[in-house]
């Protein structure tokens, strides 16, 4: 590929694990990227020193009380506001490729809007995906643009299938670490705390996802998201859990041979495999040696154990608005454990209580499913006070 | 891809471990192959029965006196034979693909004729390339076709590559069972006996790789044909110790990605894979079930004691016809192991010595290398016998 000029990007939550990873990448490689513009939900005293070092074109700040404040450090850059704000930064003109990295549905307005502006897309938020799978790739369809996927599975099922027809593919294995609670007894796991919790064997993530990875949540959010993005029923999509994060993902194909991607645990890896997709930028991630990895160990998730990951499932099953409602009824729960206003094993006892209340529908539009999404977060707001 | 008609394959070696699972899969896919000529040594009995299941139209029979007994049978087909015979049933004009699978040396010059008639290769025979890589490789390119590796190896770098440009190549790693006596002490290597070093612990293959499989010199031979196959200088092979033969071979990308190919040990994988492709046949392997299996581990290889493996790097470095001499020193220290006149310790010995009294030479064709070849056998047999 013959990039005329530096590869112009938007990076959406750049305040956030994902986010500042990107920026460093683009700090590594001026000559590869520019950075447009920048969005985040309120952390400015970050997003200030980014705006300085990157001097982007925008920034965007979600919460107005915060861009007010930031506005007043004259910074020689356009500060814009709110969602209006954040979609302006996610459908700049000049941009080539959106970063879709903000935590959470607060996410899926802004990708969803830069992809119909026809950017590429490396996209983290995979909430895009779980919320409204087919609406979005649809209009990625339409649009003719790129999703390339940011999670390292799906970074390394994107790179197993390396545009190979889907017919050829029998399953893909989403792998699993397993979380901070693998090995933890069921019965202890009423009492961890999200300290506890927040200690992820492998990998350096958010606070988000690192509760989502000890509940399995995460692997189920994954499956949802690789049905969309790859366009493969549930029954061929499994999960295996690898506690030591080397593989991060496979790909069987229809005569049983399997492709699978290994590395360091390290986002950088995928974040810059989707910048410069279809290129590989050289010395990412630290070589693998082989002969020092001890070993690499399958086995199959304990769903009675972790039985978010069965909720993820069933939520897939029944389609419509049910994953939006998992995905929103997760966050709150999630929010609620992590402020320690629930156990541990009640952000599963949030989302299935949620979830048998909600009837399924077909939704028409984006902003439908963000009212869903907006109405399920109050009711499950409410099961975590009956707690 | 659509095939108007079923592929029509030439089988060269078709009595081996190769020939034999070719024609297992040719029967399974009827519509899929049809196999248009067959060739073997002298094994007449086998070559009758495949006569008759298979009716090729051509049969050749390398030794004079084995197809002068077989003419008797008065079989439905044509019987040629000697090497002319052997390289007629190679170069069939309606073959559409060449399954190069004759053991050793002897298969170079049937290879090399079914590539300048613009055959496709499925490619067994690795002494095609350890013996004169560079001017198969020349000819292949100058007439456009396909070499596709049987080797589970190369099929698994084949198939991780997938058309990916070489400059995105960090390197390749072979891995290596490590054959029957990867356990042994270095001071055991000497009492051990060919019905020892016969026992492969994962794959059920032929007598002459069996060993090449203990001494790791098939390893050696590997990375040489690796070399010209995939167009790698020595410093981009790596070898590394896998005992439990899942991972068959893996690329390192430039940014520290890996991909690895995975299966069953089952030769039938890269049979099929090599005849299919780029299509995939449904079902060819038992699919791997990833949480049974135990563990995955890896280690660097004891080139002390294995020395056959330095030899190989050694024949490689010093190029011109070191290779050829190498693999025919080898192929005489082998079969006179098996034939329990040299203890297994000794096949270094032959081929290191007659390396030594090697200087190389540049080649300028086939039959130059042939008969450096043969002069290396008369060379080797001299060594053995004063062992």
């Amino acid at each position: 590929m013959k990039a005329k000029h530096p590869k112009r990007i938007a990076v959406l939550g750049s305040t956030g694990s994902i986010g500042k990873n990107t920026l460093k990448i683009a700090a590594m490689y001026p000559d590869k990227f520019k950075v447009l513009s920048i969005a985040a939900r309120s952390s400015i005293n970050l997003l200030e020193a980014q705006i300085r070092a990157f001097k982007p074109k925008v920034a965007a700040v979600f919460d107005e009380e915060a861009a007010k404040k930031l506005r007043k450090k004259n910074l020689c850059v356009e500060i814009l506001s709110g969602n209006e704000g954040v979609i302006r930064a996610a459908t700049l003109k000049d941009a080539d490729m959106v970063v879709s990295a903000i935590v959470g549905s607060a996410g899926l307005m802004p990708t969803f809007e830069a992809i119909r502006a026809g950017k590429d897309i490396a996209l983290a938020t995979k909430e895009a995906l779980v919320m409204a799978g087919e609406i979005v790739m649809a209009e990625a369809r339409k649009k003719g643009v790129k999703i390339i996927p940011v999670d390292s599975e799906h970074s390394a099922i994107f790179q197993c299938i390396n545009g190979r027809d889907t017919e050829e593919i029998q399953k893909i294995i989403l792998t699993a670490s397993g979380g901070a609670f693998l090995r933890k007894d069921v019965s202890e796991l009423k009492k961890v705390t999200p300290e506890d919790a927040l200690k992820h064997p492998n990998w350096s993530m958010g606070r988000k996802i690192t509760i989502d990875s000890a509940t399995l949540m995460n692997k189920g959010l994954e499956v949802i998201e690789a049905h969309y993005l790859f366009n493969l029923p549930l029954k061929k999509i499994d999960v295996v859990i690898h506690p030591q994060s080397i593989v991060h993902s496979m790909v069987e194909f229809v005569d049983g041979s399997i492709l699978a991607q290994m590395s360091e645990p390290d986002m950088r890896g995928p974040i810059c495999y989707a910048l410069s997709y279809p290129a590989r930028l050289k010395k990412v991630l630290k070589p693998l040696r082989m002969p020092e990895i001890k070993e690499l160990t399958f086995e199959k998730p304990d769903i009675k154990k972790f039985p978010c990951l069965g909720l993820a499932y069933d939520a897939l099953r029944e389609g419509g608005t049910m994953p939006a409602v998992l995905n929103a009824a997760n966050e709150v729960a999630v929010e609620a454990f992590l402020n320690k206003r629930i156990p541990f094993t009640k952000v599963y006892y949030v989302v299935a209580r949620l979830m048998e209340k909600h009837r399924p529908l077909k939704y028409g539009s984006i902003n439908e499913v963000i009212e869903i999404s907006n109405l399920a977060k109050v009711k499950a707001e409410e099961i975590v006070r009956s707690c």
